[in-house]
Parts: structure tokens; sequence; C-alpha cells
């Protein structure tokens, strides 16, 4: 999606004028398209200026202070993150994920208590991002350490998630460390009537015994 | 919509921390629930400081370089809008509404060429809105100069909208001004079968001959 986004005005300047400047702005954003950007404006223009200039503000702040985890890469405002700095937290497994919006949903269920790394992307040689654009090779430099017992590859489940991570296991088997991938199959919750082939195919490949 | 959103969390103060306060702040904005908020959030984290300081810039001169026109109350840069400038247009008629948005609509259409009048919202004695907090007292102002010939109220074809309309109708009476108001019946382009009750009233009553 943010790529589509991304992709909306790419190699457009923003205009002069405010008002179509604000619209061009808010029309980048991922999800936006040119009637919610109007009336996001219109909100903007009706809402008190200290709402505004605090979102503002925000914004600047978010690009100023925001800044990689020396250890997992995650968004920090810190040299280490607050994941990477619990205790209770187990450093021996990785799990290791596209993008920090992946991490936020791995970590919001709650059923991981170990560290994390962010890819940044993932392997895609159609959109020119080779593996040297990921930080890989600081992943290979925490698992070289020798304290990593465990690598939990959790990249998407699409063609170019798979790729990468066939792309870190072989990179990364030659440490000793056990690598594993999440599984796959049905979706709980879903039924089986909507269940499309690769989902079905999967379910099989994986069945487990009662 | 924008009433609603604002009364997400009208009485609380945006957090001390910054993500979740570029948080709470993106998740005030329009049709933008938590979820929409986290996924912009990350495409501002990914996003070129240029883009995002861009973004925060023009949010910030919109609060300081828009007021309201002199003349017609819309929002502008200037102390009157291009529209009211616009010598093309005819002063003699006023077209008025409740909000800028409104105006948007309306001149897209390109069907009205005269001015227009924003009120700022409709008389709502539910939500505490008197006729004095709108733009009345200077729509009074407009019209006693003598030289507007018609008012067409253009306020939303609701139970409001039309409270305010009929005011505004009361008011403006005594100055020999034609007043009208927009048309209602059928919307162009729809389907009898999905026509309400008071759209069919409506149609009814303002039937014309062939």
């Amino acid at each position: 999606m943010s790529r589509t986004s991304r992709a909306k005005n790419a190699f457009t300047e923003p205009p002069e004028e405010l008002i179509p400047r604000v619209l061009w702005h808010l029309g980048r954003l991922p999800g936006i398209g040119p009637k919610s950007a109007e009336r996001m404006l219109h909100f903007l223009m009706d809402a008190p200026s200290t709402e505004v200039l605090g979102l503002a503000d925000s914004l600047r702040e978010l690009k100023e202070r925001i800044h990689r985890c020396r250890q997992c890469c995650a968004p920090t405002e810190e040299a280490i993150c607050s994941l990477c700095r619990d205790p209770k937290r187990d450093p021996s497994i990785i799990c290791v994920v596209e993008h920090p919006r992946d991490l936020a949903v791995i970590d919001r269920a709650g059923r991981f208590r170990g560290h994390y790394h962010v890819l940044y992307g993932r392997i895609s040689p159609l959109d020119g991002i080779t593996p040297e654009q990921l930080t890989i090779d600081h992943l290979i430099d925490r698992i070289r350490q020798g304290t990593v017992k465990e690598v939990i590859l959790a990249t998407n489940p699409t063609l170019e998630g798979d790729g990468t991570s066939l792309y870190l296991s072989s990179v990364l088997g030659s440490f000793g460390t056990k690598i594993t991938r999440l599984a796959r199959g049905l979706p709980a919750g879903s039924s089986l009537e909507f269940a499309n082939s690769q989902m079905l195919a999967d379910a099989l490949e994986g069945r487990r015994e009662f």
C-alpha cells in the first residue's frame, strides 16, 4: 500500500500555492485520495490552531528524533529501543520482520517474548531492491556474536517475502543457528469456503497429527 | 463527520510521548481510525524527511496564513478572496453555504457565477450553536448595502440546515431582496427504487409542468 501511495506522484514536486500544496501532501498519505484530502483540509482549516500546530510539530519531531535502534533497527528515540532493553525478553531468539509495522502486529499479539530484527523491505529484483539495501549485514553481525539460538523468519507470505526468507536461510545457515519460519495454513476464524488453493495446499502440506 | 471526529477525544490532551502523540493527532483527522493512523505513522517514518517536513510546514502555514475573506468569509490568503475579486462573477447574487467545503462543491459544478457567503455552521440549539455564532450579522451588512438582488440559501437538506434557512429568510425578508433556496427532489442519476419517502415527497411537491 505504501508503495502505491508513494508512486502516486513520485516524480512531481509539491505545488507552490498553499492550499494545493496542503492537498498534495495529504494526498500522499496511504489510503488518502483527493476527496479525503479535501475533507481533511477543511477539517484542518476549521480546527483550533493549537491542534494543527501540534500535529505539525509532532511530525517534525518524528523525523528529527526517531532513528533506528542500534541493535534491532526498529524505529526508536533512544540508542537502543525499549524492546531490546527489556530484561524480561529473551535475546537468544530473534524474529526477523520486513517492516516496523509487522513488528508492532506481532508484538501486540503478545505471544512472542524474544527480540526482533527489522529488514526495512524484502528482496525484490523487479523493484531493484537487493539484499545490500536491507539490514541483512547487520543481522549477520548480530548472529555472529554467538548468543542467538534461533532465528524466526517472519517475512510476509508473498512471493517476495518467501524469496527473502529463502535467501536469509541460506546466508544464515552457515552459523549453526536454528532457523525457522512462521507456520502457514488456514487463518483462524476463517471458513474453508473462502480458502484459496495456496492456503489449502499449505494447510495440507503442514498438517499435524492429533 | 468533522463533528464526530472532533468529539473523538475532545476533552483529552495529546500524550507526552512522541509516537503516541503522532498517533493521537493523526487519529483526530476525519475518517482516520486507529489502524489508518498507525499505517500513516509507519508511512511517515519511512518517508524522506523533506516530504514529512514539507507536510508539517504546509500545515503550519495553513494556520498562519489562511483567514476569512473580508467580504464572503471564505478561507483565503488575501484580504478579499479570488472569487470575490473575479470581475466575471456577478456580485448581485449571493449563494449562502454552511461550510467552505460546500462552496467548493458548488463552485466545482461550474453552474453558479455569483458570489458566496460562508456561515461556518448551521443553527443548532442542541449543540448550543446560536445565530450569533455564525456570520449572519456580516451577511446582513452585505445585503444592507443594497447591491444584492438575490440570496440563494444553499444550506444542507437536513433538519438543521432547513431551520437555518428558515431563520435567514425571516431575518433577510425585510430588506426587499429576493430570497430563494435550492430545489429539492430526486438526485440525478439515482433510481426511484432507492428514494426515501422524504425525497419522494419533495419530488412530488416540487413537480413542474413539461
